[in-house]
């Protein structure tokens, strides 16, 4: 995957540019003219601020985006180095996003997110059941192996035949169940107890219950920017405060921001993170960095809610392992782990599962207020598939069939989006994430891709800043039919027209 | 069933009698004396406070228990009028719980409730699967007709074999289950938009939905004093203050006491009402005091949330229509509806469903936040259970046995446990509310009696006055075995010791 790694040479944005782009600007132009030699090193963030009179996310984002040029490197622990860009890349690779200052966060930004998504959700749902999905972040049921589900189902019915209509009384995860995750934990390197190990209703129950147990209303959590919906969601509907942190579609999550914001933000109690296939910007945190976030979470007293919803799709074996494999066992662990197999095996049982470390006590007796027990159907049929080689047969196969899917989706993109589209090819997973050229709006696409039988996900659901409204998340969960090479074509058309209308052309029409 | 309508003569209670009894008992002799004919009209509520000078509540705890000794009777909208005890019934009936006053809540008695469910859930889970359980209000798996729901899995899956790998991506319920519910609420009077009706985990995931639907942590609910713990659990996780009204064991919650409630207490937000079979005093709400009570909150702008987990099994069709069958139609109803096919058709689905009035766009909202969509899977086989004669017929049996099997744990009580022990046989339902004699405690009864492999539900549990120790909530939900027969054995003999313990006698051996 060149795209991912690829660099581009840097554009001057239009108008008057943000201080660490020039920062990082001024820096480009002495590599480019060899003041700056390549492997040397270059300035730490402090050394900028004190050199410049920036602030330190200034500093911070400026050697990031250096970084996202292709004129610097980061060797763990050391520091940014000077390098030359490299080739371009078929599609130019998508840009680091643009961040908000993390240490003035603007209270504004902490509301409106359900509204924004209920609107959204809300026309698609209008929209039925016929629409051509090209927003959500599921593989399609032709991915699965359904027929294998199926017979294990008829199994389990005839071996218990009371399984449906037995009510367990206590708020117990099944042994079977709990034994079942912990053996699997091990294949990618994390040790949990089966009795650590507590059932949900699906990802998200996890990362709720988890925000109940180490937050109060008015208590700060942080998150990546952009991010994925359902967490902003989760933080606003308890009365809990987001602050957005910057996050690099190669690394993850700014762990100098989230310092930064750790030493500044008294009420910051928290941070979700997505380690594997962060959604939607797709990166894989290095092991270094995810053993730093770790380190920083304990110094620091945050809880860390570890989001691994993606793992299974990340192409690599090597770079699966959570941060949570890093965290200190059992009732002392600073992490907690939420899973899922909805994702990656059965959408339709909604079966996930989390090891809260030093407050599972807390969010078994708050699973157990909320919704009591997960049914022992469906934990019964997980812990009976996903320990066998049958299931890991169905990964490699479903990994292998999602790259072709990715490369598809983004080789339509490049046929029919308008020129100036930018996107990174990420290590794994079941979306591509795009920046369109400036003052396209993925909102307005939204609702005329879905007057045309197509949903995709846009940017504004993302983030509560504001920033990402010419973003845009495509799902490449479908097999690439002729129907879907239509849909790409259509979405292309339909950006043309807000292009042409931006510049007075023809496409007014259907302004 | 003679046991639930006769009343007791009265026995005063040792030491100093709170006020509301020296009042009735005043009351009491007056008519045995004479000098109050039977068929008189009693003082009223107001009279009762001008003329003594005590509190609306005093006062109405005075009538209400005046009414469980039998020397007072209601006539709904009059007022209430002086008889003669009857006969005794074959066991005392339950008395009147002692309530507190609702106008001077104490905040200590707003926390805890959740340490104490899951101190006791805790050892319920050590003590394993083998455990004979009278405590969970549950019916035993035979009660169900499994054979019937696993004939109809076995099918589902041939005709939608991607039903377990399908995910739904936007928020919403299935549509047949929506007409299913629809059309089943119409048997017992309820008449809703299939687009008015929302799946969810459980009665539970319902009830906690509503509550963040309509309060803000600090917020007052008011709750049935006694309660189901999950309501307490629910209000008390959420920072909720749960505000206890008096409930009588024969029509419900005191309309009174929560009018009083409403217009003294500003924060007061809403009232969590089980009309059907209360849990844990089994009263069914007569219709007259259903309409009052949802004339009330509109009245007052208090959100009604109807927990009708157990409507089912109320033994009488003519008692089954729920408070929202007297609503306000869609999106201006008033009243939450919560109903769970758990109890009733098959516990292992954990399929509820719900209603919420002008609460309907938030609660979908925060149910998507929460836990996203509820699996098609356990929505179909409920959607095409519901709406079979044979589920009638199994409703029909199921209530059969449950009635039998009532008896025969109420006859096991009066064989094993000690004098002055009182119970209601409640008009339907899995579960007898019993009073022990004053003194003992059920909390140390649950740690002896799950030392000896058997589980009950202390009344500890059911509210956070402290006012229940002495009470127990026992199970119906087994077929009565020989097991069963030697489980009420033991508790009997457990309850003896404690007797013999507080007299001094030989007991004191196992303290």
């Amino acid at each position: 995957m060149p795209a991912s790694s690829s660099p581009v040479p840097f554009e001057a944005a239009p108008g008057a540019q943000p201080l660490y782009r020039q920062l990082a600007e001024r820096y480009a132009q002495a590599i480019a003219t060899g003041s700056l030699r390549p492997g040397m090193r270059l300035p730490s963030v402090r050394e900028l601020c004190q050199r410049h009179g920036v602030s330190l996310t200034t500093a911070l984002q400026a050697l990031r985006h250096m970084e996202s040029m292709g004129c610097a490197e980061v060797r763990e622990r050391v520091g940014y180095f000077a390098r030359v860009p490299g080739r371009v890349a078929r599609l130019p690779a998508a840009r680091e996003p643009e961040v908000h200052e993390p240490l003035a966060p603007d209270p504004n930004l902490f509301t409106g997110i359900n509204e924004r998504i209920s609107v959204f959700l809300e026309k698609a749902r209008r929209a039925g059941p016929d629409v051509l999905d090209l927003g959500s972040a599921m593989p399609a049921p032709s991915l699965f192996d359904a027929a294998a589900l199926n017979r294990l189902a008829v199994r389990l019915l005839r071996e218990q035949p009371d399984i449906l209509v037995y009510g367990p009384s206590a708020p117990t995860t099944h042994p079977e169940f709990q034994r079942a995750m912990a053996h699997h934990a091990m294949e990618f390197g994390l040790h949990l107890a089966p009795a650590d190990i507590g059932a949900t209703h699906g990802n998200s129950e996890a990362v709720n219950l988890a925000l109940d147990a180490v937050a109060q209303p008015g208590d700060v959590i942080a998150v990546e920017s952009p991010t994925f919906f359902g967490i902003l969601q989760a933080i606003e509907v308890r009365g809990l405060r987001a602050l957005e942190i910057p996050c690099s579609p190669h690394t993850g999550i700014s762990l100098e921001a989230l310092e930064l914001a750790a030493r500044n933000e008294p009420r910051l109690k928290g941070v979700v993170v997505v380690p594997h296939l962060q959604m939607p910007l797709g990166s894989v945190m290095p092991d270094a960095h995810k053993q730093r976030l770790v380190a920083l979470c304990m110094e620091h007293g945050l809880a860390l809610i570890e989001d691994d919803i993606y793992r299974e799709f990340v192409e690599s074996p090597q770079t699966r392992r959570p941060l949570k494999a890093w965290d200190r066992p059992g009732d002392e662990g600073q992490v907690i782990y939420c899973a899922s197999l909805s994702k990656s095996f059965a959408p339709g049982l909604r079966q996930g599962w989390m090891s809260a470390g030093r407050w599972q006590a807390r969010v078994q007796m708050l699973k157990f207020a909320r919704t009591r027990n997960m049914q022992t159907w469906s934990q019964l049929l997980a812990a009976r598939s996903v320990d066998s080689p049958a299931y890991r047969r169905h990964l490699t196969r479903m990994r292998a069939q999602l790259r072709e899917q990715r490369e598809q989706a983004a080789r339509a993109v490049a046929r029919h989006f308008p020129v100036g589209t930018r996107l990174s090819l990420p290590p794994g997973g079941i979306s591509l994430w795009l920046e369109l050229p400036q003052g396209l709006s993925s909102s307005r696409l939204y609702d005329e891709a879905l007057a045309r039988g197509i949903r995709v996900a846009p940017g504004a659901m993302f983030s509560n800043t504001g920033r990402y409204e010419h973003f845009l998340r495509l799902s490449c969960g479908l097999p690439f039919t002729e129907r879907v090479e239509e849909g790409y074509r259509v979405l292309g058309e339909l950006l043309a027209r807000q292009m042409d209308a931006l510049s007075g052309g023809p496409g007014l029409l259907c302004a």
